[in-house]
């Protein structure tokens, strides 16, 4: 009897509860704590263990790598925060905030030891994982990069923005599934359609959090809608809307980028009015649909549990339809 | 034939120059090229080499390995260099000063990545490394927490301390050795050996540290003798002063820690004279000394070519009898 997402989430969750990541000194390990306590929807770890289960049963066996790529993600919450200057993380303050940036960085170096520790965890594909889980940490770390240097640059090809997403944040999701093949002994063109399938939704869902910030229904949202707007954070929409914009919309475009003080709701209606008029939406949501379509594609390739791999659908269409 | 300490150091840096970290974007690899290129004594793989070639011949297998420990190394130096606001590193600029904190952190946690990555090339003994590794890397994180801690705390006993720079500094020496060990297969009690010497002459070492920066000459000594009496930093000589003085040379020493403007050389032969009438030179020494003993007796233990266990040796003494 295979188990729900909901009861892989359980999973993953009680293992989380029972991790010693260590006590002594305090500084070093509580903010460590304090992180992985601040929950979240635990994605990365539930994509391994339903890519895993596609192929085998007693996702037990694997919680420690389940575990290993949330510690990671967690790891690059922590240090992006504090180059992000992030104020809040999940609604709470940011370890950098509530202790300081030194901790932050020390925690954060040293939770990635840990999600090391936890992917060597009884694990008989060790120098498997680990080429993957290296080349993927690699590749967020680039894409943290990019990310950082694209926010100085005054224009950013579409493609450009593209690949930075997918080292940003598909090639973890990427992993993550390709992980569960990896610990299921699955063949190497599972791996690899399981490793695609990642990478596409994720660029897909990235999309989809630029499209919410400026489209979500102001009640389901948990966010402020228009908070990339107010800080000119160079989005898909914003990137294709500065390559798009000619003659008198470019310039007040530009006007509000550059505008020192504001009123929040003025300049929020006013770029979103800017998108709307430029199509930004159509085409933000054409490219992202194109990338579901990529990875839906991916899944078809997988040779395994037809139901497994039904439940895996389903899971990514929940998570592409979500409205914050 | 084995390679002599010079041929070894020669095949570490012929290893290091062929090494890519990684190219694009250049924010991110620009800044490990520029530290790994600043050069140092490349001590942590010369003696991951030297202890397998107490088993094996060929250390050209294991030049990864060794590299892995250096390239860790100068990750950790990346981030301490951050968190102390060290403007220096070999005399030049530190990475966060000639690029900006966030390229540091984040091209530290790159190296960090690649050191796993060269712990993993060409591994048979996979397993064991990164076990051996993780624990250190866990240790040594552990380690630059407590130094910071200590730093604002009033008072700090010697045995904290004591274990304090056994994990900033000595278990990476110690797990340097070992790495030659395992790499080599050689048996449990003489890896146990190898660790128990690095560590040991380890925490001799920077006892040694604490005291050149106050007894070297000044001739021979490349730093600014007194610089961590000027700092005020929580050395092994100033902590026992601390804990030995009473009345009235407490006092001086108290209102050395305390002067917010003072002459530096002043200062300096002030605190060095209660150190001197204190007797915290000899004390130092003696603890330093105590160290070396129980490292040479763990070398003792060693079972393996007598010629290569005296190289070892030589090794070490050379760098005990340092005066820089």
């Amino acid at each position: 009897m295979k188990k729900s997402p909901e009861q892989l989430y359980q999973l993953i969750e009680a293992g989380l509860a029972k991790l010693d990541y260590g006590s002594r000194p305090s500084e070093l390990y509580g903010p460590i704590a304090y992180l992985m306590n601040l929950g979240g929807k635990r994605l990365r770890p539930l994509l391994t263990l339903i890519a895993y289960s596609i192929f085998k049963d007693n996702p037990e066996e694997i919680t420690n790598q389940a575990m290993a790529v949330e510690v990671f993600h967690n790891f690059t919450l922590m240090h992006d925060d504090i180059m992000d200057e992030a104020p809040l993380r999940r609604g709470e303050a940011t370890v950098h905030e509530k202790w300081d940036s030194n901790t932050a960085i020390l925690s954060g170096d040293v939770m990635m030891v840990k999600a090391y520790e936890l992917m060597a965890g009884n694990n008989p594909y060790l120098a498997e994982t680990l080429a993957g889980f290296n080349k993927c940490a690699t590749e967020v770390c680039e894409g943290q990069q990019l990310d950082m240097v694209f926010e100085s640059r005054s224009t950013v090809e579409e493609s450009e923005y593209i690949e930075m997403i997918k080292l940003k944040t598909a090639v973890l999701l990427g992993f993550s599934l390709e992980l569960g093949g990896i610990m299921a002994a699955a063949s190497k063109r599972n791996k690899h359609a399981l490793k695609e399938l990642g990478i596409n939704i994720g660029i897909g869902f990235q999309l989809k959090d630029d499209l919410l910030d400026v489209y979500a229904d102001k009640s389901k949202f948990g966010k402020q809608v228009g908070g990339d707007i107010i800080a000119n954070k160079k989005t898909y929409l914003l990137i294709n809307a500065l390559n798009i914009a000619t003659g008198a919309t470019k310039k007040e475009l530009k006007k509000w980028l550059s505008a020192e003080t504001f009123d929040i709701d003025e300049k929020v209606n006013a770029v979103t009015t800017i998108y709307n008029d430029l199509g930004i939406k159509q085409k933000t949501q054409h490219t992202m649909n194109h990338y579901f379509d990529l990875g839906f594609a991916d899944l078809k390739k997988v040779k395994g549990s037809i139901a497994q791999k039904a439940v895996l659908r389903h899971f990514a269409e929940k998570l592409i339809d979500r409205d914050n």
